[in-house]
């Protein structure tokens, strides 16, 4: 039976992974259904990680998109905004710096609990058996194709290769957060007329937190973009329904009499599905059924044993959705860990100076003054 | 007598009397030559922060160009990189927002230290008198011109309002560091050719350390700025001489025979001198006499009482000259003054947490593995 096992190689799967090695985990797995950094991979050509890499290591505060202490993307990659490809070579190279026990194109089929112990039925019916499962699977392979009726008839942006590849001159993107804005801004820059939908106008916001409001990367890409005047941000557009009449996609909105007609299918940019689909069971759920329930020491309220790491962590109003603020659950994790497996946890304290280990969340999502 | 005088407005004055007066530290005076934020004010139009800002705040880190807790200047600017013009908006607000006691348009004409009173003699002959100080002057009004013979006849980066003033098609540039570096892409992208002369190459060099090799975000601008190819970059070539012949300027290599001839001034981009001329006998100097030595809470290791805050502090191989680096001692500073004032430091804990309290500095200035 292994001590540990590690759900996903992605950001998440691998930090988790190189600290728990560092801890002095040994009998640990690292399970990839395709391959290291295969989501970031697959992102569209253009697309690049909104928050900025800068070398701040060892000044107390790790490069941002750092997953892994003395690394940094943008020493990696010399890139302040690495593309999805190039971060996915940064965490190749941290893998195979640190070694660690990935085992690729493995699948999950199954899970199972029972008496403190998990057993894992994965790809040719095989089975593994652990104490620890640390579900690290990311968001990005399971896009949410029934947010609205229609929805399946439309371009999940996540699909998309290059904003090149896409047919058309006029788009309408739903959803104008960061991923629908992306798509909107690399649509203008092609010359095309491009018309944001969103219940809000998220565009329009201003708060501290990122996980609510556009990113400053995207609010001056956007800003830039709006000049040549092929953007138009249409707000209070929550979506009814997308039909299609002949070569045509209409779009209704709710309480609005106008049906938009899009000759291109429309661009989904509203987000993923969980990747907990799997083993949902195992968890306790928010009343909407849209977080899991989580200990303080993010493992499932339900089942000891299981932790949940990144981008889906979640603390009631506290989203996790970045990687400089889901790596903070790292150190928290690997000292629940290390503690039952009787490991000596000192080395944390370094974790914690680098931003890695933050256990401490009263100071949370608070806002800025000025 | 006064418990603290802060001698500048600028980002570190500002800063350390934020946190000061956080600390409940009541009889205060914050000096400024000019206004807060002139230095700022005064850099070349085009010239922006390096250091990307993020709203990171709340998390652990927060924004890189934040001085002061809860508050960042991505959230308030909305820029990644903001001009020295926005950046002084930024502390302008801060000034407001704590209603800081500075005292605009006085210049120090002399400071006396007696048995653990300093003594300043200001404008108008005025006379104040602290039983600490703080020296946060910056150094950008004050520019070295006297780095090799010739040099005065240089125009100095720090003395261009804009790049679309300076008249000519053809640039030579003396140091290609960040300000030589941005300089030549601002130059290049007014469609001039540029030659950027250095003793070294520093364009080539990757440290995780950005006070010693160029940052991403001027990796990137050049290497986008090159493909225009108007940009020359010329390594090992350290200059033993400038000198004007009619209307042309001679640049003279060490060890090359070959003398670059240019038709205007060369743009010098080699930094500053010391804003501590005003005191430098209250410390004492390393070997080199190029950085004041500290004790470890960043005081005179000759005058008890005085501090130093900024990019100017220095603790051996570790060179704080960037605000996200310096401000991490803040936190220092404050808790020494604090503690011999009897004030409660407790709240100190959360400026740490925050990134604006870095006591142990035995992991600094590290290298990143990957």
């Amino acid at each position: 039976m292994l001590d540990v096992i590690v759900v996903g190689a992605g950001a998440a799967g691998v930090g988790i992974s190189a600290i728990l090695d560092d801890l002095g985990v040994d009998d640990m797995l690292i399970l990839e259904r395709e391959k290291v950094g295969t989501s970031f991979k697959k992102w569209p050509k253009e697309m690049r990680l909104i928050t900025p890499s800068f070398t701040t290591n060892f000044y107390g505060q790790a490069d941002l998109n750092s997953i892994m202490a003395r690394s940094s993307p943008a020493y990696f990659l010399r890139k302040e905004h690495p593309t999805g490809k190039e971060y996915a070579e940064y965490l190749k190279s941290l893998v195979e710096y640190c070694n660690l026990p990935i085992v690729e194109h493995t699948n999950i089929e199954k899970v199972t609990y029972s008496k403190g112990v998990f057993s894992l039925k994965i790809t040719n019916g095989k089975e593994l058996r652990t104490r620890f499962l640390i579900w690290a699977a990311g968001e990005f392979q399971y896009p949410n194709m029934t947010v609205f009726p229609g929805s399946e008839l439309c371009l999940h942006n996540s699909k998309v290769k290059s904003w090149k590849d896409v047919k058309g001159d006029e788009h309408f993107i739903i959803g104008g957060y960061e991923s629908g804005i992306d798509a909107a801004v690399h649509l203008s820059r092609l010359g095309k007329e491009v018309y944001v939908l969103d219940g809000n106008a998220p565009w329009g916001d201003r708060t501290t937190d990122p996980s609510l409001s556009l990113s400053p990367f995207t609010t001056e890409r956007l800003e830039e973009e709006m000049k040549h005047g092929r953007i138009n941000l249409i707000g209070k557009s929550k979506i009814k329904k997308v039909s299609k009449k002949g070569d045509e996609y209409l779009i209704e909105i709710k309480g609005k009499s106008k049906i938009h007609t899009s000759k291109t299918p429309p661009i989904l940019a509203t987000g993923f599905k969980s990747s907990l689909t799997l083993i949902e069971d195992l968890f306790e759920w928010d009343k909407e059924e849209s977080y899991a329930l989580l200990n303080e020491e993010d493992e499932s309220t339900k089942t000891p044993g299981l932790f949940l790491v990144g981008p889906q962590v979640r603390h009631e109003n506290l989203i996790f959705c970045f990687i400089y603020k889901y790596r903070q659950r790292f150190g928290v994790v690997a000292n629940a860990i290390g503690e039952r497996l009787e490991l000596d946890t000192e080395i944390l304290e370094y974790y914690r100076q680098e931003g890695f280990y933050l256990d401490d969340l009263s100071c949370c999502a608070d806002e800025c003054d000025c």
